[in-house]
C-alpha cells in the first residue's frame, strides 16, 4: 500500500495492513501529518498538533508489531482528542483563554486506555468554550469551519473533532456530548459520531460542564471504526463516580454478526416519536430522513410510531440542569466569578444565568429527567431503537444567530440542541450517520437505543451503512 | 399472666406469651387501649387512636394464633404509626391542619409489611408538622408531652411516636428520620430509636420531607423490640426509587448471637470523633456519655479517638438540602405556595427560604454530602462504630427557642439537630439508646454503624443493654 493516500481509509481496513505490515505506521502517522499541516489553517481543526510524540508513538507501534506484539485494532492509529480531556504533559486548553498554558500532570482515563490499545496521539482538537456550547466559534482560538463549507459551521462542541476526522486529518477523535457535542458536528460534519450509556465510558480527566449529563464518545467515519473506539474506551474505572460496572462486549464481533444476512434488520422495531422529532425540521432535511427511513425497512425493520408526550419538556429540562450543573463546576474550580472577564461574553452569560437558577427549579428539572426515563424505559421495551433526525438543519453558515423553521424563529443553538438532549437526560446511547446531502452539505440520522444495547445500535447503523454510501461520500477539501 | 400489667413488657417477652396463648391479644390491645385513653389527653401522643380497627386486628390475630398460624414476633402486638405514613382509609394529616380530613387510598409499603407480620395498629402518633421540627409542638393538634415531664418537650418531629412508647401506650412506634426525627424524641423520652441504612426501609407512601435523606425507621424501649420491627419493616420495595435490594438478615438471631459471651464487644473498635461530638455539650449529659463509653470499655470494646474533619460541615449542608427538597415536595405536592396561610409560621418560613436556595448552594451541599460520605468510609472501615451523645442536652421546656452550653446561646432546633443529622447525609445507620438520666430526664447515646450493618450495630447496643437498666426505666405517669 507504499505511496497510496490512506487519509480516508477505515481504521477497520488499516488496521489489518498494520497488524501484517503493509502499512507502516510511521509512514501512516507521516501522511497524516502532512495533510494536517496543510489542511489545518484552513479548518482550525486542532488547537495543539503533537507531532513529535505522534511521531515517537508510531516508532513504538512500528517497533511493537514488528515483533510480533500487536495490540488490537488501534495500535499504530492515529486519533485526535478534543481539547477538554487531560493529556499528561499536554496543554489542555477547554478552548478557554486562561486555560491556554494548563498543562495537566495526569491523563483522563480514556486516554489511558486509548494508549493501552497502542493508538497515536496526533494532537488536541478545537470546541466551544468549555464545551459550554454547539457552534465551536471559538473567539479566543478560532472558530473550526466545516470541510464541506469553510464559510459553514462545523458544529459543536466537538467542532474540531468533527471536522478533523471528516477531513481525514485523524481516523477518529474523542469528544464529549453534555447536549448533542459529539452527534451535532457528527451530522453537520457528515461522520459518525456515538454517544454511549451514561456511564459506560468514564469522564474522569475530562473537563466537566454539567456532571450529570456529560458523556465522553467517539467520533469515526464509519459504525465499523465506531464499534473499535468504544471497545477500547469503555469500562468501569473507580475514579468517575457515575461509571457503572458493565460488560464490554466485543463491538465489531457483534457487527459481523448481524451484517452476514440478507435483510438484516428482520425482527427488529424502530419507533418514530413524530409528536417531537419530525416538528419544525428543515424540509429537505425531512426528506432526507424519510429517504432514510425507508431504507430501514428495505433493510427489514418495522418502523412503527411511538408515543414520549414527555420529550416537550426535555429542552427546559436540560437547559436548567445544565445551567446550574455547569456555573457550580466553574465555581469549584475557582474559574468563575474569578475569570469572569476572561470567558467569552456568550459563556460567561450563561454561567451568570446558572448562578441564578433555584434548587427547586433544578430539583424540578431532575423530576422530569426521571419521568422521561421512564416513558423511554416503556417505549423501549416496545422497540429496539428509535429513529430522528440529528438536527433539523444543515450547518448554518458561521455567524448566524437564528434559523426559521416552519415561520418560526428559532436560536441556532436551540434548534441543534432540541433532538440531541433528550438522550442526555435519558442516558441512553445515541448515534448519528449520515444519510444524505442538501446542497452539497450533510444530513445525518440519529438512532437511539437502550440502555448498555450500544452494540444492537451500532449493528443497526452499520447495517444502513453497509447499504449505503451516505458516509464514503469526501469534502472537497483537495480541490 | 391474665390480670397483670402488661403495657411495659417486651415484645420479645410478649410474643412467646402470645404464641403460646398465655397472653391473649384482644386482652392484650384492651390493655393498651384503656392506658391510652387514660394517657394520651394528658400527653398528646396520638392525633388519632383506631379502636375498632386494633379490636378487630386483635380478634383475627388471636383466632389465626389458636388455629396454628402463628405469623411471627409481632403477630397480636399493637404498634402505632406515625401520622405521615399513609394508612388506607385512615385520615394521614403529617401533622397539617389542611390535611385534618385527608383519607389515603392505599397503605404506605410498610404498613403493609407490618399488617402482613400480623401487627395490630393503635392508632396513628403526632408529628412536628410535616415532619419539619424537632419539637413536636404542633399548634393544629397540641404538642405531645414528655412522659417524664407534662412541662418538657418530648422532642420530633416523631415526639407522639416516642411518648407513645415510653409512656406504655404502644408496644413499638413506626417513625421517620430526616435530621433526627426519630433519635432525637427517642434520646428525651428515655426509648431506643433506630435510623436504618438509607434505602433499608422503604419510603413508598410516606410523606416525604427531603427524599434524598428521608428514613423510615422504629421506636422501641429496647434494642431486641427494634430487631423484631426492623426485620418486619425492611425490604426492597420497587416502588421506592431509593429502595436498595439487599439481603434482610435476622436481627434477633443476631443478637442472641453475641450477647451469650462473657466480655460481648471484645474484638470490637467503636470511635469517638470528638471535635465534633463532645463540643458544646450539657456537663450532666456528657457525664452520661462518658459513663456510656466506659461501660462499653468494660463490655470489651476498644474505643478510639478518631478524626472526622468534615463534621463541621454537616450542618449547613443539611440544612441547605432539606430546605430546598422540602419545598420542592411542597411545591410539587400543590401546597405551597397555595395553602401558605394554612401552615405554622415557623414552617412557612422554612418553606420559603427553601424557595430561595439556589441551585448551586444545592450542588454544592450535595457534594460536601459525598465528601462527609468518603470520610465515614475510611473511618468506618477503622471502627466498627461511632458512639456520639445523641442530643446535647435533656428536654427542654414546651416553649423554650434557645439554650446556652458552654456559654454560647443556640437554638434549640440547632441543638436537637446538631448530632443527628450527619447521619442522614451518610446514609449509615444510628440507634439512640438511653444511658442515664439528668434529674429524672433521660439521656441517649447514638452507636452509628456502617451501611447495612444494622445487625452489628443492634448487637453493639443490645450488649449495653444487657449490662445497663436505663432502659427498664418507667416514667413516673402512674404517680
Amino acid at each position: 500500500m507504499r505511496g497510496r493516500e490512506l487519509a480516508f481509509f477505515s481504521i477497520a481496513e488499516l488496521s489489518g495492513s498494520i497488524r501484517s505490515r503493509r502499512v507502516s505506521p510511521v509512514e501512516l502517522v507521516e501522511q497524516v501529518l502532512a495533510r494536517l499541516e496543510r489542511l489545518n489553517p484552513r479548518l482550525q481543526a486542532y488547537l495543539t498538533v503533537t507531532g513529535e510524540l505522534a511521531r515517537t508513538q508510531a516508532r513504538k507501534a512500528e517497533v511493537e508489531i514488528r515483533r510480533g506484539d500487536w495490540r488490537g485494532p488501534l495500535h499504530g492509529i492515529p486519533l485526535a482528542l478534543k481539547d477538554n480531556i487531560h493529556t499528561r504533559g499536554i496543554r489542555t486548553t477547554a478552548g478557554a483563554k486562561f486555560l491556554a498554558d494548563f498543562v495537566p500532570r495526569e491523563d483522563a482515563s480514556v486516554v489511558t486506555r486509548l494508549q493501552r490499545a497502542g493508538a497515536v496521539l496526533l494532537g488536541k482538537t478545537n470546541l466551544h468554550e468549555f464545551a459550554y456550547g454547539v457552534t465551536t466559534e471559538n473567539p479566543h482560538y478560532g472558530s473550526t469551519r466545516n470541510p464541506w463549507d469553510a464559510q459553514r459551521m462545523a458544529g459543536g462542541s466537538s467542532g474540531g473533532a468533527a471536522a478533523a476526522v471528516a477531513a481525514g486529518l485523524a481516523f477518529a477523535a474523542v469528544g464529549t456530548d453534555t447536549g448533542g457535542s459529539i452527534r451535532i458536528p457528527a451530522a453537520l460534519c457528515g461522520i459518525t459520531g456515538l454517544k454511549p450509556t451514561y456511564g459506560r465510558v468514564s469522564n474522569w480527566g475530562v473537563v466537566p460542564l454539567a456532571p450529570s449529563l456529560d458523556h465522553v464518545g467517539p467520533l469515526t467515519r464509519s459504525v465499523e471504526d465506531a464499534a473499535i473506539l468504544l471497545r477500547a474506551m469503555a469500562g468501569w474505572d473507580r475514579r468517575d463516580p457515575a461509571s457503572v460496572r458493565c460488560a464490554v462486549p466485543d463491538y465489531s464481533a457483534a457487527l459481523r454478526g448481524r451484517s452476514s444476512r440478507s435483510r438484516p434488520l428482520r425482527g427488529l422495531r424502530l419507533g418514530i416519536a413524530g409528536n417531537f422529532f419530525l416538528e419544525q425540521v428543515q424540509a429537505e432535511v425531512a426528506r432526507c430522513f424519510g429517504a432514510a427511513v425507508e431504507q430501514f425497512v428495505r433493510l427489514g425493520a418495522d418502523v412503527v410510531d411511538v408515543h414520549l408526550p414527555r420529550l416537550a419538556e426535555a429542552s427546559e429540562a436540560g437547559t436548567t440542569i445544565s445551567l446550574a450543573e455547569a456555573t457550580r463546576v466553574h465555581q469549584q474550580a475557582g474559574y468563575f466569578p474569578a475569570q469572569a472577564e476572561a470567558y467569552s461574553a456568550e459563556v460567561r452569560k450563561r454561567l451568570e444565568l446558572g448562578a441564578e437558577v433555584r434548587a427547586v427549579d433544578y430539583l424540578a428539572a431532575r423530576e422530569t429527567q426521571r419521568e422521561l426515563q421512564r416513558e423511554f424505559a416503556e417505549v423501549l421495551e416496545q422497540v429496539h431503537a428509535l429513529l430522528a433526525p440529528t438536527v433539523p438543519v444543515v450547518a448554518p453558515q458561521l455567524g448566524t444567530q437564528k434559523v426559521v423553521l416552519d415561520g418560526q424563529e428559532e436560536s441556532v443553538r436551540s434548534a441543534l440542541l432540541r433532538f440531541n438532549r433528550p438522550s442526555n437526560l435519558t442516558g441512553c446511547p445515541a448515534i448519528s450517520i449520515p444519510c444524505g446531502f442538501v446542497e452539497g452539505l450533510p444530513v445525518g440520522v440519529q438512532l437511539i437505543g437502550r440502555w448498555w444495547g450500544e452494540a444492537e445500535l451500532l449493528q443497526i447503523a452499520h447495517a444502513y451503512q453497509r447499504a449505503t454510501e451516505f458516509h464514503l461520500q469526501r469534502p472537497p477539501l483537495d480541490a
